[in-house]
């Protein structure tokens, strides 16, 4: 369990409303071991709860992104009295947990990939709404090396990138190239090393400058609407468009725009 | 209301059964008022009912494709006794009524993309069977810059192009190029501006020199079977493809294709 | 039906596990005839039943990939008491249950096209879970050009690519060189021809040196989350995880890397 000098996740505020986790557990390649995926749920949960927060940047410390789950951990369980079962469904399910609660948080959350990311690691950045990568940073899927498929990450991937390389990562653990990653569409941005922290900030900081309200109910929408039928989808999105033209921001921002000045948005 | 003189929407029918429609409001930047929602919807059931219109291309006239739905309508309408809910409802729901009528349409419909297609206008580019687009035109969905987020537009984007891209087009309001858009799968084409009707018209007219009936076939059976499970797509796509062979252009289509002759359809 | 000195579909099983079916009618263009649709279909059940085949190539003899449906056989069947309603019924379903046969394939199933591939054909290669092809190889679904739009490999088609390309093919008939076809997702790598043999069987084989327990675990779960909710998706893939955790495969995979060594499948 992380202590008050090394936790296994930080997290900062900024006053614009941006929050940065870094996975702060380098040694391990910021692996997620059974603790480590409670940080990031506990974190997330909070961050659900907290107004102040507009938009989420995931970050990881060290020259890796994060390596996927913790092998030695689900080794060491292998000596439980029931091989590990109940370890290893516990482990999976805070997982899935984890990626489906990025995909729900309330606000938009931007993966920061400096370094290599990994089986889960990959699922963590297919999961957010946006990636930023450095030119360092690589994409990898490789339980097949190791007689585990990357089953759980196939979710995330093959809802971000198209079949047939999302079933050559998985079938073949080969590395991806950043730039080659942009091209997939599993990232949006990719910029040198140095400038990634930047770059990620000031995605976040400009779609922190927009009605939190309306970029709530947007995001939302989004995800409810993907999977279903195009008759349904629309029926849920006008919904949620007349409730959010209703809402005050969006008196104010269409106001503002045609009278040609800056909006002011009810939370600020 | 359009009348004879300036109508909003203006159709034009080819000898060959191209039809074009271009939006013509051109000083309100082609904004889907509630009336220009009413002519097309209006246009697209004449069209659904006239078997002479083979293929359809969707124009629009000024520098400027269509900039969505029409703020100063919107705002006006605050002042109703409902503060506008009603309004609301009934703008989104005939606005998603026209956009699910071009994919439910008999006939394919290509976008012709001169300039910039913004919010409800980069979603109709969104759901047209296919698009051309000029070098000059522009695609973003900024409602989240006026505290509306893009959540209709969404429906169609995000069936159209990955979902990081359309996230990110989401949460941003940022401007996609045209090659841009390309790359993404938003168009099919880009070319010179001064070359985008012809090559508009020259796609259309290739696809109208078909059998009518084929393509009417098989467009409703692309949009139908895409949301459902593999076995069951594939249960009402060889349905289809049975009724396609039993009809006399297929007969006619293939007999000429072994003979080396050029066919000729039912309808011509 | 082919019989034992020209078979309609050649099979040659590797040491190493990878099995090559080879479509061998290259005189008719290597075109899916009743007969070669049932040829696939027996070699499919029992490769699925094999254990020792670890991965399938699809290749095809002479310059053609596989021209799609038997036009000839089509036209003769013309002239039934029924006018072929009852061929074209059992065709399109025959048809349907070989693509089907790849994609539920226990074994991963990699398509190697040497050429054209054409509407059914076109539609085999979407299906295959990878594809490799030559620099000459091209892909189109040109029914539309003899009055029978290609609505069944529209189902393939479009869970592989984007839409608007995908109706681009379906309404053009265009063909989509190979590059091209790699840019949007058909084919996975593109070689020169004198090299795609090779890289095909290269491919093959770096799969087939994996645990086989967990590329099967894999491919299926791949295949039935992708249609599921998200939710579902998740619950279904973290049990496959823990059952993939738990067989002995995994435990030797996992304890290899850790300990900087080789694994050794249970299977080999």
């Amino acid at each position: 369990m992380p202590d008050g000098t090394n936790p296994l996740l930080l997290r900062q505020d900024s006053e614009t409303g941006v929050t940065r986790l870094t996975l702060n557990r380098p040694d391990s390649r910021n692996s997620l071991s059974f603790a480590m995926l409670g940080a990031l749920q506990h974190a997330l949960e909070e961050i659900a709860r907290d107004a102040r927060v507009r938009v989420v940047v995931l970050a990881a410390a060290g020259p890796v992104f994060c390596a996927g789950h913790d092998l030695r951990e689900i080794t060491a369980h292998r000596n439980d009295e029931d091989a590990g079962r109940g370890f290893f469904e516990a482990a999976m399910q805070r997982c899935a947990t984890v990626m489906q609660a990025i995909v729900a948080l309330p606000q938009p959350v931007i993966a920061e990939v400096q370094g290599i990311a990994t089986a889960a690691g990959c699922q963590m950045v297919a999961s957010c709404d946006l990636a930023v990568a450095s030119e360092a940073a690589k994409f990898c899927t490789p339980g097949v090396d190791i007689g585990l498929f990357c089953s759980t990450p196939a979710v995330a991937l093959s809802r971000a990138i198209a079949a047939k390389p999302a079933l050559e990562m998985l079938l073949t653990g080969a590395m991806v190239p950043a730039a080659e990653a942009q091209r997939l569409g599993l990232v949006n941005r990719v910029v040198p090393a140095a400038e990634l922290t930047a770059e990620a900030l000031a995605l976040a900081g400009q779609i922190a400058t927009r009605s939190a309200h309306a970029v709530r109910l947007g995001k939302a929408a989004f995800h409810r609407q993907r999977g279903l039928p195009l008759d349904q989808a629309y029926a849920h999105c006008a919904a949620v468009m007349t409730e959010n033209l209703l809402a005050e921001d969006a008196a104010e921002g269409i106001g503002a725009f045609l009278a040609k000045r800056s909006p002011v948005w009810q939370d600020r």
